[in-house]
């Protein structure tokens, strides 16, 4: 199943910064049998968007909080285009 | 620059409403120079999220208003990885 998570309150998050996060998240994602794919940021309005593979929004958001980041939201997007 | 566009009020959305949408935004997209990449939707909390490259927000919010479909957030997200 894919997740979309969303983080508010990230602004002025940096290039390198959402790398480090983003990176953090892989290197313990298998833990949980998750799969990041892809993240966006908007530093202006402080939102980070991650796209991954999960077994629940459980298994997402604990690697998130192992990372220090959890998530504000997690939406299950079973559609895709 | 990359755009995240978020639409609510979609519950109960299909696979084939989502798609219908997205060729609609395909078809008319190059009058405003916008590229819509990817689409996700949430069908259970009725939330659609679009990736688009475009040359700003309200280039991608023309084409959702004219296909019946406007964003309710769009955010730039300059960063991505």
């Amino acid at each position: 199943m894919k997740f979309m998570d969303v983080h508010h309150g990230m602004a002025g998050i940096t290039a390198e910064q959402l790398r480090q996060a983003h990176q953090a998240d892989l290197e313990i994602q298998g833990d949980e049998g998750v799969r990041f794919e892809q993240a966006w940021a908007d530093p202006d309005s402080g939102t980070v968007y991650c796209l991954s593979e999960a077994p629940s929004k459980e298994a997402v958001q604990r690697i998130h909080d192992r990372t220090g980041h959890p998530a504000d939201e997690i939406h299950p997007v079973p559609l895709s285009v």
